[in-house]
């Protein structure tokens, strides 16, 4: 019997990746969907798509309103800046967003009785979010073994981070050669309701950056 | 002007003294509870209650769909047991609740510029919860400190668990210094539309045998 994970799945082209790569690990890919509040809702229907495309096991959205917390420009009323503005930490920083996400994968893990938890989480495009640092996934790791059944009683609770290290090239690559197809998927941080991307904001910039670095086609359907 | 904290109050006793003791330490409460598809939601009317009897600067109720991820009898179709059946995790433990909890607090004080969170985790009445444990609390501060703007650039996250090595008839007796009115909260696992209690759960055992041992008058109401 496959070893189940599950995996933390956006719709945008990293968490896509990510899930192919579980699955060439051998493992069995529970894929979990946060709809929180953003505005950008054309992510979850990627992610349903890429869910589909790629075979899951299962694919499960959980809502949690974060909106009702508030302080980013991904739920909020805040414009969307263009790419490029600064090194601090961005308006489209969601408060706590990978903490509460690897939180509901946590929970849901421990129902299936899954050991291994993924996600796109990536240091090199991190971009200013702290929650997206190698200690930051090294600190939930500890966490959740202090926190749950199997941290206490089982086998422990690995979280992996397979593209920490990968630049958007080498991600775009990676997914390539597993066969993901990037068209299905949606990174923009202002799609509108048919997944068509702006074309401008960071999330936009990062991509298309690195369709070009890896020499690829970008597939992304702009508005 | 006062510090402020974010403190977890479920409409229990533990969380509404809690809440006064956070006051009692000079700080402005503003209170969180969560709406996670608790069979027992007579408990967030008490949190309501409780929030407005104490003088909060503010209650905020934030929705996270755990019965999405099911795996307890507090969410699912799955009886309640009566106390004392046992020292394995109980089936009424709610996969990864506490962290999540912790996490959707965290988002709030980022948003509010709070650096401190208290909640009402309790090691000695801990009855099997892995998460309610001294470390697991730690764990959770080490983490705050690595995801929020607070750890990385400012004055750091601390997570109270003033409770932590407290009897029930220490944290009785607390609350009844502090002036809360425990009338006013629910503990109980199943807990009818009323806020009746079921008198028979491992909540409404522990409770009972707290305010006997505080040799207080149980200001609880039984169905």
């Amino acid at each position: 019997m496959k070893k189940k994970a599950v995996v933390l799945l956006s719709g945008g082209m990293d968490s896509a990746a990510v899930v192919a790569i579980a699955q060439e690990q051998g493992f069995e890919v529970h894929a979990m969907s946060v709809r929180y509040g953003q505005r950008h809702t054309s992510e979850l229907e990627a992610a349903a798509r890429v869910a589909s495309a790629l075979g899951v096991a299962g694919h499960k959205v959980v809502a949690v309103d974060l909106r009702s917390i508030g302080g980013s420009a991904l739920t909020d009323d805040i414009n969307v800046p263009d790419a490029g503005t600064g090194d601090a930490i961005p308006v489209t920083y969601v408060p706590a967003r990978n903490t509460i996400m690897l939180s509901l994968a946590l929970g849901w893990a421990e129902v299936l009785g899954a050991n291994d938890i993924f996600c796109g989480v990536n240091a090199v495009d991190y971009s200013g979010y702290p929650d997206c640092r190698p200690e930051f996934i090294a600190a939930f790791q500890a966490l959740a073994n202090l926190a749950t059944k199997a941290g206490v009683e089982g086998a422990g609770i690995r979280v992996h981070a397979p593209l920490q290290y990968l630049s958007k090239a080498q991600i775009a690559l990676e997914g390539q050669r597993l066969g993901v197809d990037f068209g299905l998927t949606v990174s923009c941080y202002q799609a509108d309701m048919d997944g068509k991307a702006c074309g401008h904001c960071d999330a936009c910039q990062l991509r298309a950056d690195g369709f070009a670095a890896a020499g690829m086609a970008d597939p992304t359907q702009y508005a």
